[in-house]
């Protein structure tokens, strides 16, 4: 079966086109600068790049020429869209509805459409993807696989906050937690390459990109994770504060004047490693800076490694114990040194790091604890896209389509393709 | 030398008057409902109390009745205000300025004042409190000790803010902390009583009131704690949140139409053990509920349990490992139910309670952890007076007054007068 995997941004359309038995991305691409000036759709298939400059006043455009890309006949790897058995969508928020993928009929979208109030710039997204693929697919079933359903399993001492109750019961404040897909993903796959079975460890997870949450996975279920109502709290990030003193907020507002959405996008945009270091979010220019003796460099990455120390701790307590402890995502897959400053000196409570394994991670997902160690620490190259292939495969395929034998989670050495950005040719 | 300890609230002014050099309490009392009707002052010598209704229009006529009853012919225990060597008073935030305690100058009592924008009913009240005592003993040294000066040697990297850096520098926005005068005794206190040297070992404070805060104490010195820019920040307590997404205050905001400070008021006032059962902000009443089957006060117990877990996981990563983990103040010296539902299940990150000993706690400061438990566990009767007292001796006793003999801290089975009410007689 090929499943198409669509994400849906405000002002871009992300896919890839997978076949769900070899597990092979056979095209992907992205339509980008939807609705602004200067719109473009770029296309990859094994062998081919494209890139055409086209207006894509919405996302309808959008899926339009993505579709068209698929077609086409210099770089386009099918010949009608029937060979696509189902198009998988990847939604942020699923609220208290979904704990799991869902075929998208009128509820589903509905739901997700009441849900932009809690994630606006996301669901909205998400939700004008489906229903450009609805108009233009029919027939073809939509799938959706949220970022928060891993985390529904959460319990309610730990996704309940301490605010007066009717805000629970009224309001849905609660604990949702995000990254679910790519927790699931990887916890599945450190199980796999320690030939355990997830449903008997207790696995500390932490993705770490521009966004990042850590999330504590005891008995293959979510049991606690470090973002919360929304994406920003927990831990530092890029561009976000993670988790400060509430009232902050309000002393800031005073003080500086600011309306509820300037303080928002302060709080979004402007703190984490930017707004401590003053220099950038990609902390790669932040240890070049520190290397030249810059103190708010030095800071912001010492904050951030603790801000990640403070929460492995955390949840290995809240479990009573940790077997493993995986690092994904673009810092945690690529920086040995963030890896490093995260994981020292916690040999005491059972992480022992073979560093020279730390500093030679490439590619392949890897241990880089010692044998001995209590606590085994992977890292993994995490792949949302095959966990949502896969919900598309368990609810659409033909039971003659179902094919485990190129699992990549079972298979410890396969070099996973994981460049996030997508060589190009103008054209 | 004989010391004043005055602690000064909003409306109420409460006192004990401590031999410094025999540690004993000659005198304690409170000078209540000031500047409301049915104000009143409260006073207790060893063999007497005494009880006086009268007008107490404000922080002077307080102190004034206070000292009054030092001198009383019924009750009083000193013939003269020449007999106190110094008063100390109990100040929560003593801001940047202050990492230990100071005599009271001009310059010391702007700055107390100055920073009534951070805690404006805690350091207004206490700036009242200071400056009636200077008034009415001119000539007496007037000490204050703040709650905020033992967490100054916490590290940039855990008391800066993931926010632009620009608060920090400009506006002061950084983690200050509070219960440092407890989390100085306890940490003390424990090292008196496993016979070691502060300076040597990593100890985990809990201080469980009603308002309550983690600490992370390395090498005798504030490592990290769990209240931040205010006291609002941490873990869960009997009516503050403590820790939440900081998205949820702007959402709730919206939603129900509030305004900061009613926002302020329900986060501070309205929330917690009291928001989340819905029955009370005590632990005692609470349990009786669970006991009867009602699932939000079970809730609460096990949202509270959880969010003091997490911080001592927290923090022992942080550190690299814990040698001790005390636990003081309301709730964790009464409540044997709470100790056990926070510390069953670490075991496996060193932490082995004897349960019968947990069971059994009483006046006396005792371990509740097993002879061999890798961490130690003790619970302590926190004494500020006695670090205040300490204080107000360090900077103004003539050297020939200054005694050790009688230090609480060297003596392991002292049984500590630890009730915080005072039985009263009517008058």
């Amino acid at each position: 079966m090929k499943t198409l995997i669509v994400n849906s941004g405000s002002s871009s359309i992300k896919y890839q086109l997978i076949d769900v038995t070899s597990f092979d991305v056979l095209q992907s691409g992205e339509a980008a600068q939807i609705g602004f000036p200067g719109s473009y759709i770029r296309s990859k298939s094994k062998t081919r790049m494209k890139h055409i400059n086209v207006a894509l006043p919405d996302h309808e455009a959008g899926i339009r020429m993505v579709l068209s890309g698929l077609l086409d006949p210099d770089i386009g790897v099918i010949k009608s869209l029937d060979e696509i058995g189902a198009v998988g969508h990847r939604i942020v928020h699923g609220g208290k509805y979904f704990d799991g993928p869902a075929i998208v009929d009128d509820d589903v979208l509905d739901k997700i459409k009441k849900l932009i109030k809690l994630a606006p710039l996301h669901n909205d997204a998400a939700a004008k993807g489906i229903e450009a693929c609805m108009h233009q697919m029919q027939g073809i079933p939509q799938v959706v696989s949220f970022d928060t359903a891993f985390h529904m399993t959460i319990p309610p001492e730990h996704h309940t906050y301490a605010l007066p109750y009717e805000y629970y019961t009224d309001y849905d404040v609660r604990k949702y937690g995000f990254h679910g897909i790519s927790h699931d993903y990887v916890s599945r796959r450190v199980a796999a390459l320690m030939g355990r079975r997830r449903e008997s460890m207790r696995i500390v997870s932490c993705h770490l990109g521009n966004g990042g949450s850590i999330c504590a996975i005891k008995k293959g279920k979510s049991f606690d994770t470090s973002m919360g109502f929304t994406p920003l709290d927990g831990i530092m990030m890029g561009t976000r504060c993670g988790s400060i003193d509430p009232a902050i907020i309000p002393f800031i507002m005073e003080e500086k004047d600011l309306t509820p959405q300037e303080m928002d996008a302060i709080l979004n945009r402007e703190s984490g490693l930017l707004g401590v270091s003053g220099i950038s979010n990609d902390i790669r220019e932040i240890d070049e800076a520190r290397y030249s003796g810059n103190y708010r460099a030095d800071l912001a990455l010492k904050m951030y490694a603790e801000s990640v120390r403070r929460y492995i701790g955390a949840f290995a307590f809240e479990m009573g114990g940790c077997d493993a402890l995986t690092i994904t995502a673009g810092i945690g897959q690529n920086s040995a040194m963030m890896r490093r400053m995260i994981l020292e000196h916690m040999e005491g409570f059972g992480i022992v790091c073979d560093w020279e394994a730390n500093a030679n991670v490439g590619a392949k997902d890897c241990a880089i604890s010692t044998e001995g160690s209590p606590i085994q620490v992977y890292v993994i190259h995490t792949n949302e896209e095959y966990i949502i292939a896969k919900d598309c495969e368990r609810l659409c395929a033909k039971p003659e389509e179902i094919a485990f034998d190129k699992d990549p989670l079972k298979e410890p050495a396969k070099d996973f393709d994981t460049s996030k950005g997508i060589p190009f040719i103008e054209e």
